[in-house]
């Protein structure tokens, strides 16, 4: 057997995901068979049962590598002092999935956002994925929920409102950007941002007014 | 042919949507076939068929219950001086959604979820059900957008923002939370009312504690 360099095999792999990430997104995950899978990344049977038995594998490796560049740009981000914003943190995140160095994206964001749903829906019924999707949306969670209690901490938020409950909130808004862009075509990242920073004001601008009142 | 009253003709209609509603949020949408819709609504074949021809009019049918249904619950809101914050708003909304006549919550919040995210799915590769869903969301868009420039009137909140941006990433804070109680289990809607709270609260303090420093 010939030997073959980890980055070849790196490319390889990195081959496949994008050829099925292209074929999901374009034609649904249940539309798609591994022959398609084949033909888009332009390798043999051979080559791609190497790495990955199944479309679900398949659609295993990209939900986990989408969680991976989340995690890595959001880890980047708290470690900050003091840590920005949630504006600037899921922006930051965002651009980094959009920018980074999966395929995945290739397609423009919509076509990635495509790719998200069909993983979703996937979810429901593929107990692999769900373990993938949980054990992912978990950690996210433990994080914001972290940057919360530090905003917290430093008097930027209300303290009597459950940081979890704010982190499962500003999670939400990027999944329901994720959704939109999927159903209703491109959005930019800055519209995501402007709207954040806009509802985080709504209490600002209200008690600004009752402080200008009672002075 | 024997007469059939109005009321008689909804029964059955309601008696097949809430059929499928469950059988969708269960199986999926293509797992389910309209012989598993006639089973689980206790209907024959002749009597499904004189209302809906096939599942993809039955899930349209579905998705434009759950638009009229939000949407009479954002229009009772926004008709109240001054408007009730988004935190309100939106609590109302989800409880008329889970509550009022559809039988689609009969499963409980996750398996209405379920059923929403099926309704997403399919929408990638269904031209009818994407209008259904552009017009509903256009409306939706629309009235929040209205409403935002309200709370901007009526210095409630920056107006140097886009209404527009703020009304989509409200409107996505919806979509996450159904995303999120579809994949990850039921969750109340206090979690969702309790975090855009919070988030409300970000630049509140934020400005409070600036106009401490100042004085």
């Amino acid at each position: 057997m010939a030997r073959v360099s980890q980055a070849h095999l790196d490319a390889r792999r990195r081959q496949i995901l994008d050829g099925a990430a292209r074929c999901f997104a374009r034609n649904g995950f249940h539309a798609t068979s591994m022959q398609d899978v084949l033909r888009e990344a332009g390798l043999s049977a051979g080559a791609v049962y190497r790495y990955f038995r199944s479309k679900e594998e398949i659609i295993g490796a990209i939900a986990r590598e989408c969680f991976t560049t989340v995690r890595a740009a959001f880890e980047d981000a708290s470690r900050e002092t003091p840590p920005p914003p949630p504006d600037v943190i899921v922006g930051r995140a965002l651009h980094q999935v959009y920018e980074g160095p999966a395929g995945f994206t290739q397609g423009g964001g919509q076509s990635f956002a495509r790719l998200i749903l069909q993983v979703w829906s996937e979810t429901l019924r593929n107990d692999e994925l769900a373990a993938i999707l949980r054990d992912g949306f978990g950690h996210l969670r433990e994080g914001w929920t972290a940057l919360v209690e530090s905003y917290q901490q430093a008097g930027l938020v209300r303290d009597d409102i459950p940081a979890d409950h704010m982190a499962r909130t500003l999670i939400g808004t990027v999944q329901g950007f994720i959704a939109q862009q999927a159903l209703f075509g491109e959005v930019d990242v800055e519209v995501l941002r402007n709207g954040l920073r806009g509802v985080m004001s709504m209490g600002a601008t209200a008690s600004a007014a009752s402080a200008e009142r009672a002075s």
